[in-house]
């Protein structure tokens, strides 16, 4: 694996615990409402309304403004309807509060050492900033569907990291705790890291983490990860 | 000033100087030449290659590349043919491994503290990641010319920086040792700050660095720029 130079990190679930972030701060903005129920509702309507973009349906839009127009339908959905606009904008900015997972920073700082560290994400560059200060992630390279105009799992966005860091693609590791995003990195030639998060989506859904044998690492958290790729925190 | 939420730093010669890395590294490879000059030469192909992009002569080119085409030019004019290739493409990565203003990284991480810290380079964004990582550079995000497929100073680059963050054009603070910079930061409504550089182009021709009134600030060098902002280091 000496010829991995690049790792590439989903980050909704796989760096960052949008769950407890999200669930958190509905707690503490609507206590009358459910808001386990809430958080998973508003992840649910992310990739309707990515694919309404990537069919052509509506034109190229940031995830801060999909994920503004979600909430303004669960709003409704679950009888909201006391919040000002300006409750409303700080509210949809959770999703540049999350809190890291507790091995993140710590596992991003060894891995680090030795590769170079960007986000690849649906999130906009805005918000994965916003987001890194507020986690302290200490990425060295900021991307995003943003650069591309194309959401994951497009193949135009993982070839892109290859293309804008000047490699190959199977010297860029994707790293993810989906299959999916996975599976779309490897047909593009990338290599693959699975994460397991198995409380991504909460206590009442645990997820199914088993190891697929389809990627070419299968780590526990993103310590373990730099464990199987051979870093150590200096 | 509490309006300023974004600062967009121009990179070559106000975060990192250029003319001791290029030089330093031309006199271990090549000791024969004048290395003052060939830093010299090397630096000011740069601007007539982005005009030639500019103007349409020649389709979008990273600056690694134009980096490479004036290297091969300026070689020659030197009379240098020993080299082989790769030892070009080494040489040529020179500008990834720039080193640092003495002052840069603490002004830097005096400044993250309250502001988010861009580039705005026209550097590709793989030349400035690698760049950040040999120079510990704390950006919060890495923009570049590569971003907007224009160079500065276009308009669209300094205004993709607003557009990026979501703020107004004067929330963000253009922070470059180069007036035309700045001006044309200014002329589409950012605030800006002048650093003085005096050493940029080495010993040889110290730089003009009176304060000509037209800037927001006029700093001596980061640390300078946060004290006037108001932000100390904590």
């Amino acid at each position: 694996m000496q010829s991995i130079k690049i790792l590439a990190f989903d980050v909704f679930g796989t760096v960052v615990d949008w769950h407890t972030g999200v669930m958190r701060e509905t707690q503490a903005l609507l206590p009358a409402i459910d808001a386990n129920a809430f958080a998973l509702a508003w992840r649910n309507g992310y990739v309707p309304a990515m694919a309404k973009v990537m069919s052509g349906q509506k034109p190229w839009t940031l995830i801060d403004d999909l994920h503004r127009q979600i909430l303004d339908d669960i709003l409704l959905d679950f009888g909201v309807s006391h919040l000002t606009e300006e409750q409303k904008i700080q509210f949809n900015k959770v999703w540049h509060r999350l809190p890291a997972w507790p091995d993140t920073v710590q596992g991003m700082l060894t891995l680090k050492q030795q590769f170079v560290l960007t986000s690849l994400s649906n999130g906009n560059i805005a918000l994965l900033t916003h987001m890194a200060k507020n986690a302290q992630l200490p990425w060295d390279c900021i991307l995003s569907a943003e650069n591309f105009h194309q959401y994951k799992p497009s193949p135009a966005t993982y070839l892109g990291v290859a293309k804008i860091f000047d490699v190959l693609p199977s010297q860029v590791l994707m790293v993810a705790a989906h299959q999916d995003d996975l599976l779309a990195a490897k047909n593009c030639g990338l290599k693959t890291a699975y994460i397991e998060r198995p409380l991504e989506l909460g206590h009442t859904c645990i997820k199914d983490i088993s190891d697929n044998g389809m990627n070419d690492f299968h780590a526990k958290d993103l310590i373990d990860l730099a464990s199987q790729l051979g870093v150590q925190l200096r």
